[in-house]
């Protein structure tokens, strides 16, 4: 299969080395900073390049992995392509495709936190697919179970509210990771200590319910410690914000 | 070592299984109801008791693992004890002790999130001693190390602190993972997409900075999808309320 991978961000990165690792010929890289692209390249033993003018249109594969809102931009100069061009945003519905010059074209919108630095096992990242046609789906399909274990077909609806979840799950609780890092800080105790904590907590819920295995003052309604937790915040009003409404939201949920 | 656990929740479960697991004598097992006391005894061949005045005096530790708001009143009953006697309260004092008629006490703290029926690896599980005397933080010391390779010397007002950090990065981060749950069973998508996103999110930062690996549209500016996410929430106030907050507090932080 040969694949020509438009972005070098994380996702293009993680998605890209996937399918070099399962064996696709990777032809291209194309960024708007030819430095970036021939980072990536470099590592796939591909052609870098930062003019779309240069695209090889011979490829079975697009991968479309730019900042959504450069796709419709980017996809104005891939009219007429033969091949399957796919996106992998979360929040950008098929539709995008729509009157763009291009009869074959999807999403492949990969449901994890890429960072370029870190090794992943890509096998086990859930998959969300979508086409035009369902001959399109199908070889999507194929595709997909070269690089992944875990493939689902999820419409533009619900993957812009994968999308959301994800933001919930993920992004928002690396911030509260981050928060409970600089409570730490003010005490100069170690983020270290945490660590084990935080990583059970989210081992916990891949065999339970987060619902079933909700811990701490506010799902026991302990309204003293909840005072004396924000007495400790009384000179931080973001911190404060956050507590008073996450902890009404649980309360919401089990009282 | 002969242990006695006044308690029969999650921390008493788990700190006292970690004992005897180590070869400690679990002599007894209070409960203010015996089948709650009968169940953890019986796991541990220790004895079950529902009143204090059954209390074998001749242990060297006392586990004190109640609800934070019944330790004074336990205490009350343990006059006169010759042993060393600890509560396991992130968000109470060393100074709970004053003036109960004890002269060997302290706090082992252990920053983890405990679930009755959830194995774990206690020997990682973060200790957090405190002692009324330099000699019992010594012995507390010796004890801790015996279940946990993970031990911190922490005074009470950094245990308030560690506490209340643990409250955001456990028990809110579990709250979001609940709350992403809603919003897939909404659209009758399965909470297993969101697993490996959960793990990998908490598996980041054991190596990086939370700082460091944040990501989503609030971190980038990316209005376009905040609105479009917001507008997804509309008929939902609470997640409105979190997802302002949340995202409000990652752009304070980075933009």
């Amino acid at each position: 299969m040969k694949v020509v991978c438009i972005g070098s961000g994380n996702v293009a990165t993680h998605l890209a080395s996937a399918f070099k690792a399962s064996g696709a010929d990777l032809l291209q890289v194309y960024s708007k900073t030819l430095a970036n692209a021939s980072a990536l390249a470099s590592v796939l033993n591909s052609q870098a390049i930062d003019n779309l003018d240069q695209l090889d249109r011979s490829a079975d594969l697009y991968l479309l992995s730019v900042k959504d809102d450069a796709i419709t931009s980017v996809l104005k100069q891939l009219k007429g392509l033969k091949g399957l061009v796919v996106h992998t945003a979360g929040a950008v519905s098929l539709s995008v495709f729509k009157d763009q010059g291009l009869s074959r074209y999807g999403v492949l919108y990969p449901l994890q936190t890429f960072s370029k630095n870190r090794a992943l096992d890509f096998s086990s990242v859930p998959l969300c697919l979508e086409a035009g046609t369902a001959a399109d789906l199908r070889i999507l399909h194929q595709i997909a179970a070269q690089v992944s274990g875990s493939v689902y077909e999820v419409n533009s609806d619900d993957r812009k509210s994968l999308h959301l979840a994800a933001v919930f799950a993920c992004n928002f609780s690396n911030h509260l990771y981050h928060l409970s890092a600089t409570l730490l800080e003010r005490n100069h105790l170690d983020f270290d200590m945490l660590k084990p904590l935080i990583l059970e907590t989210a081992a916990k819920v891949q065999t339970a319910k987060p619902y079933d295995v909700q811990t701490g003052p506010a799902v026991r309604g302990d309204e003293e410690t909840m005072n004396r937790h924000l007495d400790l915040l009384q000179d931080q009003p973001s911190l404060t914000s956050i507590y008073e409404t996450l902890s009404k939201s649980i309360k919401k949920t089990y009282l």
